[in-house]
């Protein structure tokens, strides 16, 4: 038999679950979203993923596994969904193991941060790469860890939280008594109240509304002053928490993705500087600090390979 | 044949090479101690290491390998030394396979705080565990990963360096422009000034002589109000940086040694404290925050664990 080289990824998100046939990183067909809040429970919702899949497979017969990307707590070793954000009704769920008796098909399960990270590596931004640290700018700050070519995904599985680094341990406080944790000061919420604030220092008005990353990008592109020193500033910090990161994990590759990241060079330049001025050269010549590049996609390609790898 | 059983463990330090011979975790002969600093150069000091090595194998010509831990910069995928700490004449030095060629047996070597947080892991303090964060405090703060198993080195092989993560990213300076780095706090000498400056604060005059750890840990054993609360603050800057790597690596056990880590109680507790207070239950619930066991053998009892994989 040949190796498989086609599986189908999906990404269960909280209001859409979006599905692919993907073949060596590329998508060759996509399936219908499926609405996760329409559904009662677990069981109705598995039903209409075994349907999804049955019929992407009347195209794609060759197709050799299934992978899919969770949002919330999963145990990926022994194919079990502990529970979900904001999707009622999955608790200890063995997902694998029914919708493998459903269709036949290799399924696999992953933690949606996870997944996306292993896209970028497959396939993305970090392609090539062997110590590789992703991680997601948006409401929050997301991370993962692949470690000699694989997931590292630690003791309870929860490895890769970035977001909750102290980068000042009498700093801004946050969940878990845990002051200076990095989301509290990068996040997209946070962002915005920091840049209203300094505007209105500087005698201008403006609401959180007017203060999106990307609204924010543009004015640092026109060289407005509070934009320039707002992002320079979210560099250094991003850039301390990350230089921890080196020290500790020395990795080749730092993948950054989500909204925030999308701001480019305003924002990659002053986390590069950070990350260089705080490191031995050793650690950091080699190092490279890049985007992500699958964008939405790097879920469904991510999951998509964990299957195809588990298949073989 | 049956699987090898003895070998050879070597601890380089810059002012003696103590060596072992190490059945399972056990020290069953110790060989004469070699001041390196009698020899001119790496040539002259490998020919007394080799015939260090037939001397240990007369009584036990069933020893299956040599492990070197050193402190520097080494290859230990390659075997080769890059440079060594305080020991002129070692750059580029191949030392596994010239051992090799005179010995006939598996060589292998290590950086000596992987080769120490090995030895813990395979025979000490962090036995049975699977992700495993040794840190060890003295004049600096050194580190090393023992992820799904086996050591992680990362890619310029400098993984580990937990006294380098920043606490504080306006704190204490450092080197590199790293301002909050903890060993910038926790470092031997940092305590004693800090003490030194403490007890003056309070009116009492102690030289840096007085205030080495132990004697710290004398004080606050007898209710001295100023060491009690050194202690406790040096346990919130540990606790710190040890609750990042928890949410970055999610371990199950770190072990902690070092003339300092021999303070025990007075300073574990505010570190356990400080990283229950910082994360979330998941990630601590079973966590095991512990000193090392080894002492001083530890080197020599992973060094001699890492050749014996070598050489099954």
């Amino acid at each position: 038999m040949s190796k498989p080289t086609t599986a189908i990824g999906i990404d269960f998100g909280g209001t859409s679950i979006k599905s692919a046939v993907v073949r060596e990183g590329q998508i060759i067909a996509r399936g219908e979203p499926i609405d996760p809040q329409a559904f009662a429970g677990s069981d109705a919702l598995i039903e209409a993923m075994a349907a999804l899949i049955a019929k992407l497979r009347v195209a794609h017969p060759e197709i050799a596994g299934v992978g899919i990307g969770l949002p919330g707590f999963v145990d990926s070793e022994n194919g079990i969904v502990h529970s979900l954000t904001n999707v009622a009704g999955w608790d200890e769920v063995p997902l694998c193991q029914i919708l493998h008796e459903k269709t036949g098909l290799t399924v696999t399960i992953e933690n949606d941060a996870n997944a996306m990270a292993y896209g970028e590596f497959k396939y993305g931004a970090a392609k090539g790469g062997r110590h590789v640290i992703c991680i997601t700018l948006g409401t929050g700050v997301g991370g993962a860890l692949i470690l000699n070519h694989k997931l590292y995904r630690g003791a309870q599985l929860g490895a890769g939280e970035v977001g909750h680094m102290s980068i000042d341990l009498n700093g801004r406080p946050g969940p878990y008594g845990n002051n200076g944790g990095l989301e509290e000061y990068v996040g997209n919420q946070q962002i915005a109240e920091r840049a209203v604030e300094l505007y209105r220092a500087a005698g201008l008005t403006k609401t959180m509304e007017d203060c999106t990353p990307k609204a924010l990008q543009q004015a640092a592109l026109t060289g407005d002053a509070v934009a320039v020193g707002l992002w320079n500033q979210l560099g250094i910090e991003l850039g301390t928490a990350l230089a921890s990161v080196v020290w500790l994990i020395n990795p080749d590759t730092i993948v950054i993705g989500g909204g925030v990241a999308l701001a480019g060079d305003v924002l990659f330049q002053p986390i590069i500087r950070e990350i260089k001025s705080r490191t031995l050269a050793l650690f950091h010549e080699q190092l490279r600090v890049i985007p992500a590049t699958l964008g939405n996609d790097a879920g469904i390609i991510g999951n998509a390979a964990l299957a195809l790898e588990a298949a073989e």
